[in-house]
């Protein structure tokens, strides 16, 4: 991996004379690294990468797409250590592009915009904006955003310690290079804008790792579905859906950035801050609205304002000095803002100086909102030479600070894999393919005592004394449609009349029908079970029936699971303050809930031709948990 | 008014050479206005205001709060048009504050930061950076927050009308200048920061009528417990709940801003950009990624990204050129996002000024996104200087975007006040004061048609057969307490033993207690009536029982209120969406809903002593709608 980061020789092949190609602009850049470097063009320099007569550590292509698989012959040929293929025409065009067999070297890229290591002055990109040096180990599917973050360092006088574009990930992925970073001394954190993962559990694993010791910071883009179509002509891959990146990234204890000023902003506070130990915050401020603002947003993410000093609009530096004394000799607060709105007679810079001598001896965190915008880069840049972060809006800034005590609070809690709290067997016998009916099901579901509701298959004359009244009757789980959507169920039916014009009904559509007693109480509760391609089987828990999809009050992770990681789950949702209790009310069947939930994941471990399984909804009560509707989906072509 | 913004003479009460005092600031500042000034000092210009022997259009006064009173009295005395108190000290201090009358003369403030009309080099505030001229008519609860605008303003190339800084508002309010504003030709759009508002019910009836022809932007402090306090030491009031204050905006057909960041957004592209008619964007980027992340944003708000082209990131201002062309092509796009970021070849500057070429004669709302932060000034202002709207980050371009095809579809519906659709007699009757118990409540309710389940107050002998089983206990509602929280209720009763033991239980803590049946289906609504000091009734609807704080799936409005607007209001909580028929799903008794809900509006409406009504749940099925608990609170002097 040294390769990339620290090559002692560098081959650049497409090395350019031409001011508008890439090629020029990366022999430009690669002139400043100490190393040796080669240029390789026909026309100029080494004709082949095999012409050159020295070990290559590196070698960085920038030529047409239809030359490439023959210059990765040469190199292969040259036993070149790492390759860095930075032309696109690949597989990001689909069909169109040019086919490239997964290369026998460590290979970046087709289609990425190169690494850098700004304390060795190696840069392979093409950015405007050379990336500074610093603690920032960044990880990117997108060029362009990694030029706009060169750009934004330099001016907060912030830096990376490694850059890596990741292109198509043919041959490296975003796996490797955390696991490099994990272990590079000079990466104090580690962010990441992803489109998608190239290795799901290999991320659950990994990241679980790393993020003991080092923040994770992602931004993901692709979340919705145009987004995600989007991105698949960017970087050649699909994202996943939003709710398996949210679990897979709380998961393994990452923190997830909602938006680039987010992640920005995030960057800023990881990078330079001390850990925030409590939520006791402290404000300094000449402006009444803005510190205003502050506080909701603080109220709202469980930080306290413990202490606001207004020191009023007419405040010079003296005054502000004075309170930000006042404010340091209480040392139960854990965390500073300053904000600084420009009026006549605001003394910006000498207020910042006051700043950094007051705060130089103080290990907690402190944030700087200065409002001023273009008005003065000097007093910004006093603060920032003696890194401190300056986040301008004030509400950013405190959510800033809440991000660092989530981190501090919440990050090590759960990490995947969870222990697991159930064995698993083999399996015995197998299953029919594709959806199982309600019988089908049954006779699975009992062997993991999951309790089902008395449930009538209407293939054969029944009686009415046979049914619990009132009846419910139904689709039988196999016919797959929405039941609300497709009117395939009747609920609360109390005659015989009642029944044959639901039967009637439903018979006009549907091949096979239950009756079920309908249940008169109790809250509703989803289980869902699935394997998405390339990641262990998630688990969703959360409210059930018709307000699933209305309320999405979700919860999930990834198997294996335990006793007390349901119960936090849980009570990640409504439905679950509900199940312990709410407001001091009575607690469901807790027990019969965690368990009907573990056992239902030891089948699906076991079963590993079941594809999906889910309940909805498990009807609870204080006493009770009943399952009245469930679905099992297994593999069509099963392994 | 005229006399706050255009006054032929100024007198400056306070006026200082001393460069500490803000009284130097304003004398500097107010030299620059064209009008005649006089500046008042015991040791400098006129001893008193009376001394000047001219007609005095302004008096500023800005001077210790102590020497307030006396000034007023000789601004009287002088027959002054209008006064602006700048000095702090009064009612934000509560009772340490200097206490003012309210004065018989057109008064802003005290604590306020003045007023300004920049096309007048009007300014009477001590912000360092003066408001440029442009078309925002500002209106502050904080001063500080407008010398961020101003200097925000500065380096958008964006201005104002007029600018007001509220203070304690002692004589005018955010109401007066909000009338001003929208009959001011010069006010293109209304942007106000507020903490409380002075009047409610004013602000209701005008907003709602001044909305129709121009944008209200309104961003709010205050909105937690925490933010409250905070505010109230700030402006000598205590802001409303988040709930009102977002039902006051909604209805009054305002744009209600998140942040800092949103407000400053949405001025810009209200301030800019022409109408928005539909919802199809095409995007132009050099910038995989961060396109990516604003067709996530635009999708999650409804805006359809129906072209993106990507130039890729080598691409020179050429190459810029001809996608655009090739967008502008086509005549159905209804708005446009371009996203630059800064890679070798980006000619950044050239590619603006083609942008500013192309888009000359396109009457359509467009937003440029640089992402090269302070690296180009000149390319943002060749932008700023065309007028065009520049967003550094993609996200909150869409979302600006989103806000104005809102304020184009949205904001007229519903405006305050609606067609009442039912009668208001004048009430028969005076009721008990404080909360009425059950059998109270039963005999004013029944008079509204409003059905009750059947229900025994067990205050006399009671046999099993008089229940219908199950059974529930309860407290009466005259108890007041959390039914959950106090444990006063027993649900789902099937014996008399648990009747018994229920009710030993509840008669420990509770004088009177309740028995109704227990309902075995249907989903549970909650409708609340309240009157808020200074506004109309609230009607709130949404999700019943224990989810009602759980989910907080509510929508409000105020009073009166028709078939029509209920019915909109109920579809925009999730419940609603299950009384409508979810997903094909049954319809609930809708009409039986609705009337119920009028019925309770005029109820309220008639009795002006009733303080709350709280209906928690109704009971819902496709036939019926049942009322299981109420709570009714009268004014205890009531009027």
């Amino acid at each position: 991996m040294d390769n990339f980061f620290k090559p002692r020789s560098i081959a650049l092949i497409g090395a350019s004379k031409d001011k508008t190609k890439v090629g020029y602009n990366l022999w430009q850049k690669l002139k400043a690294y100490p190393g040796r470097l080669y240029p390789v063009n026909p026309r100029f320099g080494y004709q082949r990468v095999t012409d050159i007569k020295v070990r290559i550590d590196l070698a960085v292509v920038a030529i047409p797409a239809r030359f490439v698989p023959g210059v990765l012959t040469d190199c292969v040929a040259k036993k070149v250590k790492a390759v860095i293929v930075i032309s696109s025409g690949f597989a990001e065009l689909g069909e169109a592009g040019v086919s490239l067999p997964p290369p026998p070297v460590p290979f970046l890229g087709p289609n990425c915009f190169g690494v850098a290591n700004p304390s060795r002055r190696l840069d392979t990109t093409f950015a405007k904006v050379d990336p500074p040096p610093g603690n920032i180990g960044l990880i990117s599917q997108s060029g362009a955003l990694a030029s706009y973050l060169f750009n934004w360092a330099r001016q907060e006088h912030l830096g990376f310690s490694k850059f890596i574009s990741l292109g198509n990930r043919l041959g490296l992925t975003e796996n490797d290079f955390l696991e490099y970073l994990g272990n590079d001394s000079a990466t104090k954190i580690i962010a990441l804008y992803l489109e998608s993962f190239a290795d799901g559990l290999g991320w659950l694993k990994l990241a679980s790792r790393i993020s003991r010791k080092k923040p994770i910071i992602v931004l993901f883009g692709g979340q919705t579905p145009a987004g995600r179509l989007a991105s698949q002509s960017h970087t050649a891959s699909l994202s996943p859906a939003g709710a398996v990146v949210t679990a897979a990234l709380n998961q393994s204890g990452c923190l997830q950035a909602k938006t680039i000023t987010d992640f920005t902003n995030l960057l800023e506070v990881f990078s330079l801050e001390p850990e925030l130990k409590d939520n006791d915050l402290a404000i300094v401020t000449n402006a009444g609205g803005p510190a205003i603002l502050a506080t909701d947003t603080a109220s709202s993410l469980n930080l306290d304002v413990a202490k606001a000093v207004d020191v009023l609009g007419d405040a010079g530096a003296g005054r502000f000095s004075q309170a930000l004394n006042e404010v340091l000799k209480d040392k139960t607060r854990d965390a500073y803002l300053i904000i600084i709105t420009p009026q006549a007679n605001t003394q910006i810079e000498s207020t910042c100086r006051a700043i950094v001598r007051r705060f130089r001896s103080v290990k907690k965190p402190l944030i700087v909102s200065l409002l001023t915008g273009r008005l003065t880069e000097t007093a910004g840049n006093i603060l920032r030479q003696n890194r401190i972060a300056t986040i301008e809006l004030p509400q950013e800034a405190v959510t800033g600070l809440a991000a660092l005590l989530q981190w501090h609070r919440g990050h090590k809690l759960d990490l995947y894999p969870a222990r697991r709290s159930y064995p698993i067997h083999s399996p015995s016998g197998t299953l029919p393919e594709g959806r199982l009916t309600w019988k089908q099901a049954q006779s699975l579901i009992r062997r993991y005592q999951l309790p089902l509701v008395k449930t009538i298959t209407l293939d054969q004359p029944v009686k009415p004394a046979d049914f619990s009244w009132p009846v419910v009757l139904k689709a039988d789980p196999s016919a797959g449609a929405h039941r609300t959507e497709a009117k395939a169920i009747y609920l609360n039916l109390k005659t015989g009349a009642a029944v044959k014009t639901a039967y009637r009904r439903l018979a006009q559509k549907f091949p096979l029908i239950l009756a079920q007693p309908q249940l008169t109480a109790g809250h509703e509760l989803f289980i869902g079970l699935k394997r998405e391609p390339g990641w262990p089987v998630l688990l969703t828990l959360g409210g059930g029936g018709v307000y699933t999809e209305l309320y999405r009050d979700l919860a999930r992770v990834f198997l294996p699971v335990n006793e007390k990681l349901i119960a936090n789950l849980l009570r990640q949702t409504r439905i679950g303050q509900i199940i312990f209790g709410y407001r001091n009310g009575v607690k469901l069947a807790v027990k019969a809930i965690v368990k009907l939930i573990l056992n239902a994941c030891q089948l699906i471990e076991e079963f590993q031709s079941v594809q999906e399984l889910e309940i909805n909804p498990a009807i609870l009560t204080e006493t009770s948990v009943t399952i009245v509707d469930l679905k099992i989906t297994t593999f069509r072509d099963s392994p």
